[in-house]
């Protein structure tokens, strides 16, 4: 097959393109609708009632209030206000997470144990899936919240929040009986699963649920905390009130709306969009396995976003391997884009038990909107043989 | 004179629109140069080297190093990072700044005190301009940081940075002199400073200085915190550690380019548009005052910014006359955009001596890029006629 015109784009999990449609909407906020929502005249009235729009289209697709909506400038700010707001307004607060979370999770663990906020890190599942049981024997008395993100960015696997909230419910009854009056939250990071997975908070259980426009096909620089009426947290940033005081700092009005009509084509096209993945990934999947022996699934089969593929190739180095699939017109990674300078192998892959070698040889491809299957059918040719080329110059 | 077919904006200290040609630069990275800048393959080393373009066009204006320009979302993020940065770093440490600073400063007196941080906030005089000596009075041994902006939001006096800075000179030279080795930061909220004044920070002799796009005719959600080689800071959020772990999330590519572009506009235009804007800024404020007896100019005449005006207006509530102003094509604010919801007097009017009654009475009147003569004559025409047609209501 010919290099395509085009390369192939399938790093979704690391950026999605802005949608045309999105970008759209948000135009006149970056031209002639440019007022500070806090003023008085009829122009900024305008950005703040634009504002309010998207807070209600965002509140709708969590089946929450909008009042419960604070707006972020991105996921990593997001996480950081769930986690270290609710345990800073509970001094001594000791919190529960997985070993697989998001960098903005667990880099946390170092500076809230120095302010007197112990974590309990549970262990993961060879599949990549935590078991509820094992998150809810980790919770102590003094445990104020428990974050366990809803998908993974690395491996896809989705993990059960639902089960989780349900044994939080019995602990929380437990603690009540005894007298003990300490808020027991769940908060989860969706922000790899918004594109695909239903987030009604109440399905899910949480307290605070976390979520971007940079993963759904919308602006970058929109991030979402939803958070429970009644929960307690304390803001990060303080100054003009913004967002009820959860957040400060004048609204970014463009992304704002930009995230509001993302949102709204996401819940549109979620489940056939998931469906569309999920036959182009299984197909693709069973070409690579079955083309390079020895070859790899890492996490759960099916438990995983529609999506998401990452492999263990053996032989490779994965890094090397993303260069040369670069030249034949194929943008993959390795693994999380999302931080800088790491020479570790992922903390993820080495979670569910992959050996360094194994973690070094992987291979992340995450589909999208925009893929075909046609790009499925040029990358399941192109792969095995860049592998070959590459073990050829070792 | 008939009422203009586009309003008249003079609040550009509230926000001012983003420049076409910004725009224009921005464009790519709004549609297909969207990789993540973390991402191995061209698209993302393509993001990841028009970052570090823009830092560098940054650093350029500030007369420092790309190492210590931090991209942050906002300039309530940087003033945040910059105060509860340095001073969480320092235990125990006091600050320094005064009573007519941004509400990102001063709503930190609160949170601060109660981690040990206590604050003195020093007063103004009756022209809005701080004396350095008072502020140098105000510095204990346990001082870590002074903040004080230059450049006032509301009444848009310029404060002297560069005596405070001699100042504190001498004040680390006798801590050096007894063998105490805490360092004595100083910072300045530069935000309203940044389209009219030269920001070389060895000339204002500042360790950390905060500006942001919004304020710059550039994109809103990009915030810049310089952060001299050497000072000590603890991040606000914790993640993947991008900007040098000092601020981490995954850069926004598009607003970090289009701020870059902002910076290069302004210093190209700052002295020729300051000029123009003085002019016309003293032209209306002579045929204001002329025209309206007993109205009073706030802060002082001529140590102010080129496009500030703020003026107490006897017998008039403020944000009644903004709406009638606004019914006439003029959009302009009572003062600060800044805050929400909040029906205080203005605390920089009351700081310079206001009464409550003159600050409910005020008027800020904004000048910018795309103000022109003959909007200045139309203002200086229409506003004293709706100003008795306001009071005739009343």
């Amino acid at each position: 097959m010919t290099k395509p015109i085009h390369p192939i784009y399938l790093d979704n999990a690391a950026a999605t393109p802005l949608d045309q449609a999105v970008l759209e909407v948000m135009q006149p906020y970056l031209t002639t609708e440019y007022a500070n929502p806090s003023a008085l005249y009829q122009l900024g009235r305008n950005a703040r009632s634009a504002i309010e729009d998207a807070r209600q289209t965002i509140a709708n697709s969590l089946a929450a209030k909008p009042t419960e909506i604070v707006f972020t400038s991105c996921a990593t700010e997001s996480n950081n206000l769930a986690i270290q707001g609710t345990l800073k307004a509970h001094p001594g607060s000791h919190w529960v997470t997985t070993a697989i979370e998001h960098d903005s999770v667990l880099a946390l663990e170092q500076p809230l144990t120095a302010s007197g906020h112990p974590v309990t890190i549970v262990p993961i599942g060879a599949d990549g899936i935590v078991d509820a049981a094992v998150v809810a024997a980790a919770v102590t008395d003094t445990t104020v919240l428990v974050s366990v993100m809803l998908a993974n960015n690395e491996i896809g696997t989705i993990q059960p929040l639902a089960e989780i909230a349900k044994q939080l419910v019995a602990i929380r009854a437990d603690r009540t009986a005894r007298g003990l009056d300490r808020p027991l939250y769940l908060h989860t990071d969706a922000a790899q699963a918004a594109a695909y997975i239903n987030l009604h908070v109440n399905r899910l259980g949480v307290h605070l649920l976390t979520f971007n426009g940079s993963k759904l096909y919308g602006p970058k620089g929109a991030g979402v905390l939803y958070v429970r009426t009644g929960t307690m947290l304390d803001p990060l940033m303080f100054g003009g009130g913004q967002e009820r005081g959860r957040r400060s700092g004048t609204e970014n009005v463009a992304t704002i709306v930009g995230l509001g009509s993302a949102v709204k084509l996401a819940v549109a096209h979620r489940s056939t969009e998931a469906k569309r993945l999920e036959q182009l990934r299984d197909q693709l999947a069973q070409q690579i396995l079955k083309a390079l022996p020895g070859t790899r699934l890492n996490g759960h089969a099916r438990r995983r976003l529609p999506g998401n593929l990452n492999f263990s190739i053996p032989e490779i180095d994965g890094e090397t391997l993303v260069l040369h699939l670069d030249q034949a017109g194929i943008q993959v990674s390795t693994g999380s884009a999302c931080s800088i300078g790491n020479q570790l192998p992922s903390h993820v892959l080495t979670a569910i038990g992959c050996t360094a070698d194994d973690a070094r040889s992987s291979l992340r491809l995450t589909l999208g909107r925009h893929t075909l299957a046609s790009d499925i059918a040029y990358v399941a040719q192109t792969l095995p043989a860049v592998v070959k080329a590459v073990r050829n110059l070792g």
